[in-house]
């Protein structure tokens, strides 16, 4: 093994297997692993959309965004290097007298980045789990389409600003 | 410098200057330096305190809890190891078209665990910080022992479990 290779192992380790293990089954099977270490990653921001949302239909609910140390990176500079991976984790609410409080899992929507494998679709790639299928997720490509219209709005694909 | 001394040393490191200083400042002063950053830190739950709350006056908003490595391993465990910090960060909501979304930031509790120096409040210091002092916090005496008795209802003082 040459010092350069030896360096791409190293570094691909940094990233963390989870990284490489999505990127792989990504590249073969169309799908994208489940990324089990997400709750550790850093909170982005969290919304709560209610009945008289236009988007009740399919995001009711409170969501939180989390993102891994380089999609981090991405929400600090402004641009997501590849192996950017962020969470949208779907939950329902319930109400205790006056509070809105976390329920059970509904969804967990994944995006990870690779600027020259999903160059068709702005250097992201997207699935969809349910919480009875945590291994890998997939989403067919017409809603890929649209997500890819959706966050082509916003600054490098990127949901949101990360809050200090 | 013995090896003892060295081990000692790296551990504080490991463990983070963040700690450190938290910990010291905590020793001197009464105060606890503002975990400058939480905000990477494990996100472990979300309430929405409403109109209808009884918290609604000093609690109205979102609030989000955070927890450092070692409070993450205390959630996980049910044994809260020394240096743990937990934060509760309390944001205004503001309402878009039946969404509600995070607004300014109202202020930031802190807990720290220190099982000998904090003995008398079960082990936990707790200290409060305003948007506008991110430096350190501090909590009146009489208010400390109103959150001692509150978090001493749960096991080890923690706030709530964490979600997988």
């Amino acid at each position: 093994m040459s010092a350069g290779r030896t360096t791409a192992v190293l570094v691909v380790g940094a990233i963390g297997m989870l990284t490489w293990s999505l990127l792989a089954s990504a590249d073969s099977g169309g799908t994208i692993a489940f990324p089990t270490e997400y709750r550790a990653w850093a909170h982005v921001k969290s919304v709560v959309v209610g009945p008289q949302s236009q988007a009740f239909a399919t995001e009711a609910g409170i969501h939180h965004i989390y993102a891994n140390d380089k999609a981090l990176e991405g929400y600090r500079t402004g641009a997501f290097p590849d192996g950017s991976m962020v969470v949208y984790d779907l939950l329902e609410t319930n109400e205790v007298p006056g509070n809105i409080i976390e329920g059970a899992q509904r969804r967990i929507d994944v995006m990870v980045k690779d600027s020259q494998r999903y160059r068709a679709t702005g250097g992201w790639d997207f699935a969809r789990s349910s919480p009875d299928n945590r291994t890998n997720g997939s989403i067919p490509a017409d809603r890929k389409a649209n997500r890819v219209a959706c966050h082509s709005k916003s600054g490098d694909y990127g949901f949101s600003e990360f809050r200090k």
